[in-house]
């Protein structure tokens, strides 16, 4: 559900006239000053509860890092581990095409950091060994989502070698039509790429909340329709979804 | 962004052959063991999280208690109260047309009762005093959202007095088309009746989240357009936000 409104719009004055305190009686008034001294104290409780569970998912974070450091430091030993993991996973595996996932084979390690307030926003790191692609020993994309400005991602701009650009040469190779063209259009790097619409890019959030929270279940298990170009009904709710 | 996908749909076992441990080499699958062992301490570590956010929220929702009390009492002394929050707040002004208008001028109090481990549901009072529509003193609709079984709502069933039954009277008295026109046949008491969707009942979280969090700036500030049956296309945009 979408936050209510809180657009405070000016009304037709003839028809909603604005309730000034003069339009009430004396015991109103001061009930009225009643409730809002109670939503007062209302608001200053709900701040501290933020402020409180903001607290305990940091200290929570700095106690996961190293957990997650370590198992960073044990993937790498896997190959092809990233690579497997995006594609067996159902909403990942339409971005990594053959010459993504040959890519993806350089991959070593995926950070996620969250700013240190959280909700301001988040880093994403791809960390990759030398390869044919590109000159970048990390690519970064980063979600700036906090409440000064618009919100808006960037991500380091990839130095591709010559002749390797992959987001020239991902065309589809059959036609579909509408919608689901489209997303099979989207590549890991043109993902990367875009910054449309950086409140809800559902890629990112698909990454950092389920891929890089436990990464070895899609490792292991296989979940994934063989990419033969005929579509099952499942693919088609994934895009509602 | 909805939840990913974690059914683990059996593939066809020739394409996609899952990786049983036998599969992997020596090293490999070393490497399994211990990226699974750093998963169980970050497994621990988000449930500690998780039963620590729950217990500050339930702090809190105890030392709001007593404001919510104290409000209620002096939300009593104000005549129309209610009526007037749910008339000015644009996305339920809908659900009260001129019965059910009279009718809220008979609510007293509303409150919402998180459940203890406030993630299994909640449940929405309305207490009305001595009324010519109905003989409950309160009509309650739960929520029951847990994990135990599919997500449910129900209600007290409302004994309404002989001929008084607003759910018959609130025909739509002008032509509207579609959408629309559905929406506005909803009235507060059908929305109480109606438990088709218990998991998106977006009316009882905008009173849950929002009225109720702070009716004040409701009671006090009109952001409504006039019933004239002349909708402006503000109105249009809360239909698909
Ligand atoms: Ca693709
Ligand atoms: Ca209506
Ligand atoms: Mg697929
Ligand atoms: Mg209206």
């Amino acid at each position: 559900m979408a936050a209510p409104s809180k657009k405070l719009k000016k009304a037709d004055s003839t028809a909603h006239p604005e309730l000034e305190p003069k339009d009430f009686d004396e015991d109103t008034q001061k009930a009225l000053e009643e409730i809002d001294s109670c939503q007062n104290e209302i608001e200053a409780l709900n701040e501290q509860a933020s402020e409180e569970i903001l607290r305990v998912e940091q200290r929570f974070n700095r106690q996961r890092k190293p957990h997650f450091e370590r198992r960073a430091n044990i993937i790498c030993k896997v190959p092809h581990f990233w690579t497997t993991a995006f594609t067996n996973h159902p909403d990942l595996n339409s971005l990594l095409e053959e010459p993504e996932e040959d890519c993806f084979n350089f991959l070593t390690v995926i950070d996620v950091e969250e700013f240190e307030d959280i909700k301001s926003g988040y880093r994403l790191k791809f960390y990759f060994t030398e390869n044919p692609y590109f000159e970048n020993p990390v690519l970064t994309k980063e979600f700036q989502l906090g409440n000064s400005g618009a919100p808006t991602s960037s991500s380091i701009p990839i130095r591709w070698k010559e002749d390797m650009d992959l987001t020239h040469t991902n065309e589809p190779t059959c036609t579909r039509t509408g919608r689901k063209r489209q997303l099979d259009q989207r590549s890991f790097f043109t993902w990367y790429n875009d910054h449309s619409d950086p409140t809800s890019d559902s890629i990112a959030e698909i990454i950092k909340d389920d891929l890089w929270h436990n990464p070895l279940q899609y490792f292991l298990i296989p979940d994934v329709d063989v990419g033969n170009g005929i579509d099952d009904d499942e693919e088609g709710e994934d895009v509602n979804s």
